[in-house]
């Protein structure tokens, strides 16, 4: 592959830029570096700007009063790579393989991310851009962004836009234009069930003496009847059902069950009735185990009655459900169903807020029509299951909304080893941030 | 304390008799040394006989045909003293304090076994015994009476006897003669649930996939109803009720609920309704969890939904439940509630039978009679929760039953630190061994 778009991505991406790993610290550096000079290049103003982290790089157009302005996000950091016996290639080393660039970092995040600097560069040479543009690249997206809401803080006026371009997230089928819409929010806890006060022999005791392992299994059980609804009084209160052309756009997906399952590595998908996977995944909320122990967990057995277990729990939340709300109805749930003799203690972990943007909104509208005119296909309306906190973030300190331009094919192999993008994906991706900007452009103010 | 008596235990104790810790080898050989030159003193034949792990000890009376025959049991091996700290003298150097002998093994078993051997002693020095007698101390009753089988087997000819004879239990309350008749059997297994091929993101699967650990959970709380019955079908096809007398024992029991609440350190106690707590632990099967365990167990929350969970279960048993049907039956229980999607590997552990004695018989009603005799009370009749495989192995390879004779105080915390002994409960073991023998004999074969 001679392409010189190719080539430099290629150079991008062989930068080890593991943001969680410290001996890392001076390729992020060097990243930013490179990143800096690429977009100072194509004639925008561009700088590196330190955090207690990895630095943010920026790079803009001059700012014209008349024009709409576009923030693009995106993040120049990438996932450890380990296990590395599991790669074909080595991870830093970029090799094509049936049309596909294998890295870490080539979905997540810099190959998407370069397609729009690539998109920008393009059109800039045949002249100005139809609005302003401002690229804001992090280093810390995979360990979390914990430096970002200052940084926006502080540089509210700068990076003040009408809108956010983000393509950090994967297609609903192979080659199939998405915008993602809408992501999850979530509520974190722990409960300790406390029961004996020390571990009990299971004959002595065993049958007089609640089991706090039973318990704690009793109380998970306890969060879903036989249709897999969550039984937490008010737990639905403040769920928006999804919209009717939601539920349309949900069933005309590409993505079908049968892919769900086989990623997931599941003989068969389950979940609450009425609803279609993908609508269980996006649309619906969701109690998860993440975690439980209790008693003897070593080799043979133990015949211990223990003194206590615990579970983790995280709530995956839709619009308008609140994270606080959640976690107090839960724990009023928990504490309602412990049998006698038993006590919790409930720890409060981390929440975020869902997030939902109207895909029939005026720069939703442009999103698609930019999608369908470079991939010549309808785009899909998608629900992410999982969360992007930032998203919040940026509604609550710049006032905007986010699209979500999809990139990534649904087997990138993200976070995973053998990451890949599809070359095709790439050159599309050039395209679709010409057409976009150009389509955010029409829209009158 | 200058009893020449609590002289002899307090030789006895010194042996730091530790079966589980190999270090302790030399130790073992030395105590059993001990208590052949002890039988050997008191006018009995006695020998050490090797097994492949600790020696057992035999002493034994001549043979005489026109008598019966009483073997008495017993291990000279204790349990491991740690964690030391926690006591308030040196396990291995005895101590009377408020009329207790605190050291390790001053309950179990050498305090109880001692006042049998020292009881013949005694009566031999009046004369011929009423009754044949045989000790049989093994050296690894704390670690599983591994050899012990195969020592009957081997030695069943000259062990043969018509009763046996234990004193290695708990009383119903302090100073409270009690004879247990009933010991509970057990049947253990592991059961893993499998779902997805691997971990997957909370978010992104959520909703969609059976939680391995939620699955697990509820196979765990379809274990019982909410009376606290188990569920599982055919469990207690084969379970006797008690008998009205034993309602009855049960309810004059000096063990009330408070104790057992206070011993387990709960504030409440729970349990399968219409039954005592008393009934629940020694009359009634159970459903344990003894462990659990499944995806994330560490600090903090992460978001996954685990590939696997699982978790550990022993039933306790009572006539005439079998173990082998009791985890075929929970296998079928499992297998049919298991969610889509979900597979189940299922591990049978160690099984037992349980063991139960009529104390209404005629050897139940001397050994009532003895301790009526010495302790000038109605003994308690017990059933205990707890599974003593021992006495099912005495059965079949001896063909006779064993009373238990309780000499141990309720807290003479048998395998904790400070285990301690009445010196009363001692004295009162050396008049009980008597009046048994001579109890015993009055029976005509």
């Amino acid at each position: 592959m001679n392409d010189p778009r190719v080539q430099e991505l290629f150079e991008f991406l062989r930068f080890p830029s593991i943001s969680a790993q410290s001996s890392h610290k001076n390729d992020l550096q060097a990243c930013a570096d490179w990143l800096v000079t690429k977009l100072q290049s194509i004639g925008l103003e561009s700088r590196k700007e330190e955090t207690p982290g990895h630095p943010v790089v920026i790079g803009k157009t001059g700012r014209d009063p008349a024009k709409r302005t576009v923030l693009i996000y995106g993040h120049y950091d990438v996932q450890p790579p380990e296990p590395l016996a599991e790669w074909s290639s080595p991870p830093f080393e970029p090799e094509i393989r049936d049309g596909r660039i294998f890295a870490r970092g080539s979905s997540d995040n810099k190959g998407q991310i370069l397609s729009h600097i690539l998109g920008v560069a393009e059109a800039l040479q045949k002249g100005p851009l139809p609005v302003n543009v401002i690229f804001l690249i992090e280093g810390e997206e995979e360990v979390g962004s914990g430096n970002l809401p200052d940084f926006l803080e502080k540089n509210r006026e700068e990076l003040a836009c009408d809108v956010i371009a983000i393509s950090d997230t994967g297609m609903a089928a192979d080659g199939y234009p998405t915008l993602s819409y809408a992501l999850r929010g979530i509520a974190a806890m722990e409960v300790r069930v406390l029961g004996p006060s020390h571990d009990l022999h299971s004959g002595i005791y065993g049958g007089a003496v609640a089991n706090p392992a039973t318990a704690a299994a009793r109380l998970i059980a306890s969060l879903h009847d036989e249709n897999g609804r969550v039984t937490i009084p008010g737990f639905y209160d403040a769920v928006q059902p999804p919209a009717d052309w939601e539920r349309e756009a949900a069933a005309a997906s590409p993505l079908r069950d049968k892919d769900i399952a086989e990623q997931a590595g599941v003989t068969e998908l389950d979940g609450e009735a009425g609803f279609s996977a993908i609508e269980r995944i996006g649309a619906r909320p969701t109690a998860e185990i993440n975690g439980m122990g209790g008693g003897y967990q070593g080799q043979g057995s133990k015949t211990v009655l223990p003194a206590e277990a615990f579970f983790k729990i995280s709530f995956r939340l839709v619009p308008d459900q609140k994270p606080e709300d959640i976690l107090r109805m839960a724990g009023e749930h928990f504490e309602k169903h412990k049998p006698k003799g038993i006590h919790l203690e409930i720890e409060h972990g981390h929440g975020g807020a869902p997030y939902f943007f109207d895909p029939n909104s005026p720069d939703g509208l442009a999103a698609r029509r930019a999608l369908e005119k470079v991939f010549e296909k309808k785009p899909a309306l998608m629900r992410e299951g999982g969360s992007i906190p930032i998203l919040t973030t940026f509604q609550e300190k710049l006032g905007c909304d986010s699209l979500l331009l999809a990139l990534a094919s649904p087997d990138c192999r993200a976070h995973a080893p053998n990451e890949n993008f599809p070359v095709e994906n790439f050159l599309l991706g050039i395209r679709l941030n010409q057409a976009l900007l150009k389509e955010l452009a029409s829209i009158k103010p």
